[in-house]
């Protein structure tokens, strides 16, 4: 039996986005039970913080998850955001690929229009049921939705919508499933995630209700970052393609204002002399350029001077609060912390930030603990395929006094934390568990790295020399009761005078409490 | 400047597929040059093994990749397949989710409908050209289409469209398009895809005119396996939501019937004990079961025993030639392999198998080198982020007499190559290049693993033995001659004599000779 043009032609078909990520729920972080709990907790945590956040809202964060039979949970999260408008909410949660972050250059945590789509068909998938949101916009209405989605169509299905009286003018959304699941409590658990989300969103209070215990984060802070600005893109970069694409739909009227305004750091100096370099008339109309002149204006573009993005478009998680993180969950002796200047991948902006923790209680024998960050969102899976991983494997940690095998992570008493901020992180599944290896993102991943390493270099060599002395301190010390002894019976004077004599000797000459000295006021 | 409910509402819209894949093109495995490069290639070959291996034709495949700038690159991907009927082709390669392969449990290399669309997309990105394609069923006519894609809707764009005159009854594919690559060839090269390809196929005949060389590999057999045919899902593991969708589709009128004809392995007796396990009437009509009963019917599914899913639905690589394939390409000592029957996850069929080469001329003080195959394709990339390495980490091989530091990869010369076929691979993107981390997958990859292990177990046993008493027999030796030298004085005897009978005695009692002899029956 076999196929042939034909046969083929009658299965050729659509395939609905739904079907797809219903064959595939692995993708989206829901290959096994312990990753599926914490991947619906996270999609919905990350909604809250953007949602918050954007509106200028210090974040108050509720989240319960319960037991109701051996593999099944209850998840409920509330926030205090703006809401959802109501007419938008069957689709903001139960139609994939459609959300308000994908057409924006803007830094949030959720980009895709998938994440928390993926949770709703997840809970579908597995218990049959659907979800129920609850939202105010702070007006006198709270709606009340229960929605399933139409997976051959994409669709939302609306199970039931009702309109209740809001009280005391609440505004947030509230959403709540029931999903199979296994729930742990240690490593790449719900208590981990939230326990770093709170180190990078210190101005968030969040409240875990769980199956076991109840756990508050905190704020340590009010102040809640300014909301990053939406930017247009850089032009270093940029596809062709996509040049071509913002060409035919642009609004301007010629090339020069084409490029001041659809593209960030463009100076009406630097596109003239895009123009000059593309051969292209100043005032062309950038909808009729050919082919053969875009490709020119794509190369010119590359080769003038520009400055980099500006900083507003990225809200980092600063080298204090980096610090402040670490000081919080690690038992070390020095903290260091590097934010880079933004560069540009693509076209997107993107800033790379390092912090590390050295000595102390950490392991001395074991690979760094790596943290790892995408715009202020913890990443507990995947390490192994993420870029950042990559990076740190990559970087000689020798130069900078540490061991280090051939191709594998730094060892020692170390912990890397590395975060990566931009308006677009490309994440290596829809699941955003691990950042993809694009060259100029490994290249500066690794320029952070080397910085920070650079920072701790003087202190892990100043450690290893105080060990150095102390160890010869310990072997002279050993002898100085043998060595008063002889010098006694030589000199015929006290053995007790002579042995003070030579431990205050041995001290000045190997200097170790000079340096320690040195060290506590760094 | 803060963000409100309304003015989310007004950002929120649809995001088209291509959109999603044009920002994210690193998940289709277009994140640096020479992993896009390989990516194109690799996208048409398995689609031309596809469609030739369908249709029954012994595969014939021609790859040109020839340089036309410092980073670009012409393509040209031609094969002797069944051809794409004319009315399927704009949307078999310029529309993203469209295809043959999504709605079929048919194990083949393709399925997601994205691959070759991806390429198109990337080409159409980096140099702002469309892609040629050449086309017949083998009738009089010849089909010549360039095409580009409308990234905005999602849907084809046929530049030009003419029919020629076909000679000599040609049919199959041509692909032809320009793109921005890097050319590499070791490693995760092309020339590293097309080998494997050739071991994992060996009745494919492919020609690669590189942009250095011109390499054929030359089939081995004529005989193509049987298509694997296509099968229900099995109810093993199967979701409740997916089972309430085929509950609501089916043409059946009764669940038992519905339960026999909609999965594969129930029969009569196993459907109406099925039924009887969840109370429902044997002759209740499918469509009206509410949500309560299907869920019973769910768990109940679950605690009657069926038998695995029959082995038609998947074409293995078979122990022969995984040893022949591995043969080929390592200077080891011993090679096995272990083809597992059938199992299940999430109602798809899989089978593992499992190939070994051990000693030779393979690395002692290296991790193993590991191949991974899924359905036939070679994995080249995300070997950190693929089940199949997890569980090579998680195998105790200390028990098959090999070293391995904890959580790591066993240690010494051994090559493992580790084959997944089913009728669904769950990657972990839709690049392509790992596979998910499923409860199932993991377990029936370690159980392939452990079969194989023991049978090399015995081996390197015996080579450890040899290597030992060879260390011994070497220390009796060098002190040989003081011996002689002093048992001459003693016994006045012949030192030659005396010495060439303790070499006698040394052999026989360490036994080298022996077991190296019953390793070469072996």
């Amino acid at each position: 039996m076999t196929v042939t043009a034909e046969d083929m032609a009658k299965d050729m078909k659509e395939i609905s986005v739904a079907e797809f990520f219903e064959k595939n729920r692995h993708l989206l972080g829901y290959e096994n039970p312990a990753k599926a709990l914490l991947t619906v907790v996270k999609e919905a945590v990350d909604n809250s913080l953007d949602a918050t956040c954007s509106a200028g809202i210090v974040p108050e964060i509720f989240i319960s998850v319960k037991q109701t039979a051996p593999d099944r949970f209850k998840v409920m999260v509330e926030d205090n955001g703006p809401g959802v408008v109501k007419v938008k909410v069957p689709f903001a949660f139960a139609k994939f690929l459609f959300g308000s972050k994908f057409h924006k250059l803007r830094q949030s945590r959720g980009i895709f229009g998938i994440g928390i789509h993926g949770a709703v068909l997840y809970s579908q998938l597995t218990t049959g049921k659907g979800v129920k949101v609850t939202t105010s916009t702070g007006g006198k209405d709270l709606e009340v939705f229960d929605l399933m989605m139409d997976i051959g169509r994409n669709e939302p299905h609306v199970v039931s919508h009702q309109t209740l009286k809001n009280q005391d003018g609440w505004h947030g959304v509230k959403i709540e499933m029931e999903i199979e699941g296994s729930y742990i409590e240690r490593h790449q658990s719900i208590i981990e995630y939230l326990k770093q989300t709170a180190m990078s969103n210190p101005y968030a209070e969040i409240t875990f209700d769980g199956p076991t215990q109840k756990v508050k984060f905190k704020r340590t802070t009010n102040k809640i970052p300014k909301p990053p600005q939406e930017i247009k893109p850089h032009p270093y970069g940029i596809e062709l393609g996509i040049l071509r694409r913002m060409l035919i739909s642009t609004k301007s009227k010629n090339i020069v204002s084409f490029l001041k305004t659809d593209f960030s750091r463009v100076g009406k100096k630097s596109a003239e002399e895009i123009c000059r370099l593309a051969r292209i008339e100043v005032k062309q109309d950038p909808k009729i350029l050919n082919a053969e002149e875009s490709e020119r204006m794509h190369k010119a573009i590359q080769m003038v001077r520009l400055i980099a993005p500006p900083t507003n478009c990225i809200s980092p998680m600063t080298e204090d609060l980096i610090i402040q993180g670490l000081k919080k969950e690690l038992d070390a002796e020095f903290f260091v912390a590097t934010t880079r200047p933004p560069t540009v991948y693509r076209g997107y902006p993107f800033q790379l930030e390092v912090g590390m923790a050295f000595g102390g209680n950490l392991d001395l024998d074991k690979p760094c603990h790596l943290y790892r960050f995408a715009n202020k969102v913890p990443l507990l899976y995947n390490q192994g395929g993420c870029v950042i991983t990559s990076a740190v494997k990559e970087v000689d940690w020798r130069r900078y006094g540490l061991r280090q095998s051939k191709g594998g992570p730094p060892i020692g008493p170390l912990a890397v934390l590395v975060h990566f901020a931009s308006v677009w992180i490309p994440f290596t599944s829809e699941g955003k568990q691990a950042i993809a290896n694009y060259p100029e993102i490994i290249k500066e991943i690794k320029l952070a790295l080397q910085d920070t390493g650079r920072k701790i270099a003087q202190f892990v060599r100043k450690k290893r020399k105080i060990r150095e002395r102390q160890i010869k301190k310990q072997l002279f010390e050993r002898y100085i009761p043998e060595v008063a002894a002889a010098l006694e019976k030589l000199t015929e004077k006290n053995k007790e005078k002579i042995s003070s004599m030579l431990e205050e000797m041995v001290k000045s000459k190997t200097g170790v409490e000079e340096l320690e000295r040195s060290e506590e006021k760094a």
